[in-house]
């Protein structure tokens, strides 16, 4: 019996994934399209389309993320945009502790440390897909800028919760980091910044 | 002519360095001793405090940081309190640009990302050797807490203007950053922090 055989559908979808893994890592988010990752993987378009219904929804399979981006950025403008930054924080650290929930995010900050590729593909992505979007819908002014600032705390507690492990962050409840870092993002979101100098 | 032939006292500083370099990333900061250092290094005590006045100042020299950090406490410990965020970020931005003036950092930061006792160092160095000092001096109560919040936005301050370049982090004049991520700061190290829930 062969090893390691899979079925056609399956091998097709890991030979997207495959693609899109190498696509992002060498060109980042914003340059990579669903149609150069179907050249790349030598399928038609339309079958990228049948597995992933967005670049978001690839990105994320191709980084192991839990979640579908989109999905995630569309639940938090559901909710009242008082309350984003506390929400985005809640919801962010309640995925992150998922089983297996950080290791996309692990992978991403990691490689990025090194790797000017994956340096760009995690400060398009978070900037762009993530936060630029929440920071569009939060305040009419600067919204890359607000979402980098974001993107700084963000980045910091992904760090010293998961990764780094400092105390008592590495073991807080994800309401209490809400409620103690969430205004911070709030601020940068939605509070007038100073000019720059 | 023998190469790389050394005098006495550089050598023996070397020598020092060496195993201050080898202790804190197996140990961490705050379980080393300038004792256990001089017998690591095969050199007397009192050669080690003729080279390094503190455990801080012969960490700086191991992690080729480009101060003393209690020269760097001590001269912002000096100003008024309710600045201290924004004097924290403006000196360390204009540090981290000098030239080689991130190096050190790049590998403490980097370091954590993957090894253990590199994390160790670093939020025991970070969260008591600076920020801890400076919570203890600013707010009466929760230093701990104080200085791990603060060292989740310098943290992540410090990936997305030196390490991943996020824009317009990366350009922002160091003032521009003070003012904008100063109030993070400022507003973990002095304002009534939320009950733990």
């Amino acid at each position: 019996m062969p090893r390691g055989r899979r079925t056609g559908p399956t091998r097709t979808r890991e030979a997207i994934v495959d693609a899109a893994q190498t696509a992002f890592a060498t060109s980042g988010y914003d340059a990579v399209s669903l149609r150069s990752i179907a050249r790349a993987a030598g399928v038609d378009p339309a079958l990228v389309h049948h597995f992933f219904e967005s670049k978001s929804a690839l990105f994320a399979a191709a980084m192991a993320l839990p979640v579908d981006p989109e999905t995630f950025v569309t639940a938090l403008l559901a909710g009242d945009r008082d309350t984003l930054g506390e929400r985005l924080v809640l919801a962010l650290v309640e995925l992150w502790d998922q089983p297996d929930g950080f290791r996309g995010f692990l992978g991403l900050i990691r490689g990025a440390m090194s790797h000017e590729g994956a340096a760009r593909m995690l400060r398009e992505f978070v900037t762009r897909e993530i936060l630029g979007r929440l920071a569009e819908a939060a305040a009419p002014d600067h919204p890359h800028t607000r979402a980098a600032l974001a993107g700084t705390q963000i980045i910091g507690l992904a760090v010293g919760r998961k990764i780094v492990g400092i105390a008592p962050l590495a073991e807080a409840d994800p309401a209490w980091l809400a409620t103690t870092i969430g205004p911070t993002i709030q601020r940068y979101l939605t509070e007038p910044l100073p000019p720059a100098v």
